[in-house]
């Protein structure tokens, strides 16, 4: 006999990327920066005390919460810290999203929001994306019919990597009646031409749900801490009522606050990023791959017809490099590759000559 | 317009022990070890490198969970690693517990457990202990009148100190149809003549799940890091379905596994805090106080009656000195103080001296 919830004993849980623990493996397969984080986040994490452990850490997290207030011009009552994204995710449909009630996101999409969902007990309402994984044109009225409580949709796209304008996600705001949740993990990547910034919009919608992470942009996937950013009216149930009181770390709240405190650094990375994008990109088309343009620190892409791409994820492999190839219907002949540091991106492009024999 | 879930709209959150920032403080209020975590947990702190937080952790845990199954002689599938003791907590209710259905505590106990059955909107049942806080004769046919498909002890008691026997909890595991938890906090202070060892009992029951966390025990309440111990069939569910995937982090993970490799090391502290325990239990009484015979890291005490207990808490804490204050019916004449080292046991009792004037 079982002891699990229905809903649970019916469910599968999310698979995460893989981890290796093998030296010397390039891992380009769950979106890590390949720099590390800034000098100033190093010092922090050498002057943390083992007895600074043997307290409890500050419930609130204050420092942070005012450190990233500071840095997006609001204040922290507008700002949660959790421990990484995720949390934020599952804290969101906890407070907002009865059993029963809909979550609509896109297909594809982060595969771990309708695993949430299932958690939750909810309904799951999909929207397919077109064939170039835009948003079909009538997705405003697509939703609304829904009746969802909640909608999340990550921008940029995961795992196509594509963009959302700041004015699509002001009018979905002002038109959707449920939460309105925007998962921001991949940012920090977006190039500063598209002038993309949804933060001011917090003031102007009360639904409107912002998720950022410290994983991707900077550096720090190994520490899980994210935050939200809303109107204090989403923020302080999750901050008071749903949220584990004590759920990030004394390690954790330093180095994510001395991490925030190194913008010149971190946009140095980022930068650094897009341009290894860009020439990324112009590689993998040179040898027959069709890369879809990306505003994240991954690029999709299409594999040449020669090879199919579980084949190529698992050549890679073989080779010690890891990509993400997803056994889905519409990624099925693509992998997401992140963008490495340069001699990685290199070694990878070697490699995929190889492979396909060029 | 609120956007809550109207359980959550209704409820109050869980409010931790303050957590003080100011320097000299003396902090008898969260139960904190007094003493640091172990020198081999300092130097894995020191040999950790930013660029080690660069990836994600391994989701798994599974050093940590390989060095937990060998100290209690168990599997490796009997053990999951949490973000502290409280997502165990969480984790355990999300996943056996539908809404509506009942969680049964006893009154009083540790207040999150409530707070936690309303979040998740189940309908929760408390027992009310004993004039002596002891369980009432009749505790187990109460208990299956309930119809709860949960219950959750906290042993040693929380916050009175007292201890169920491990015969009484094997029992009850058999008498008991849903999952029972036995939050399992403060076990490492029971003293060993007590012979109290619930592990081997989940080779036995499949509906025990034992609580640990290294706040208390191991000196890393800054950390965030617990541990469930439970039969294969109860671990699994929670590891690979309603947790968080990355739910703890790369530091934690090897601070983790360094302070149970340090057991020589902990156990001298446990031995110093139980030495310490008898001592303050007995220099109370002599000041008029009558504290409760505790197995764990605090002693809750009744005060004399010429003072009231909150009288008490706020005179010590202009002397900054923190103890916990609970605004209880059950408790409302006596105060919970935390074993600290001996120096800050001193000025406790000589504080008291003043505040009484003796």
């Amino acid at each position: 006999m079982s002891f699990e919830r229905k809903n649970i004993a019916q469910m599968r849980g999310y698979i995460p990327g893989e981890q290796s623990v093998v030296e010397g493996v390039i891992k380009l397969n769950t979106n890590e920066n390949p720099y590390p984080a800034s000098p100033l986040v190093a010092d922090t994490l050498a002057g943390i005390q083992v007895g600074d452990l043997r307290r409890y850490p500050l419930p609130t997290a204050d420092q942070f919460r005012k450190t990233a207030a500071q840095i997006h011009q609001l204040d922290p009552l507008n700002i949660i810290p959790t421990n990484g994204g995720d949390e934020l995710l599952r804290l969101a449909i906890t407070t907002f999203v009865d059993e029963k009630e809909t979550i609509t996101v896109t297909k594809p999409s982060y595969s771990l929001y309708p695993i949430l969902t299932k958690i939750q007990n909810c309904s799951l309402k999909e929207i397919s994306l077109s064939q170039n994984f835009g948003l079909p044109n009538n997705f405003t009225d697509l939703i609304k019919k829904t009746n969802a409580k909640m909608c999340i949709l990550v921008n940029p796209h995961a795992p196509t990597g594509s963009l959302l304008t700041m004015s699509f996600i002001n009018e979905l705001a002002e038109s959707f009646p449920g939460v309105l949740v925007i998962d921001e993990a991949y940012v920090d990547f977006v190039d500063p031409s598209e002038k993309y910034n949804c933060i001011p919009l917090v003031k102007k919608h009360n639904n409107l749900l912002l998720l950022r992470t410290l994983s991707k942009g900077y550096s720090l996937a190994g520490l899980r801490f994210g935050y939200g950013i809303a109107d204090p009216s989403l923020i302080e149930p999750m901050m008071s009522k749903t949220r584990d009181s004590y759920n990030t770390d004394y390690v954790s709240q330093k180095l994510a606050t001395a991490a925030l405190l190194s913008q010149d650094y971190a946009k140095n990375t980022w930068d650094k990023i897009r341009w290894s994008r860009q020439d990324l990109m112009r590689r993998l088309a040179d040898l027959g791959l069709t890369p879809f343009p990306s505003q994240t620190n991954f690029l999709l892409t299409q594999v040449p017809e020669e090879v199919d791409a579980s084949t190529l994820y698992n050549q890679l492999k073989q080779k010690n490099i890891f990509v993400r190839y997803f056994n889905e219907e519409s990624l099925r002949d693509k992998i997401r590759i992140s963008i490495g540091s340069k001699k990685e991106n290199d070694v990878l492009i070697s490699s995929i000559k190889d492979i396909l024999g060029k």
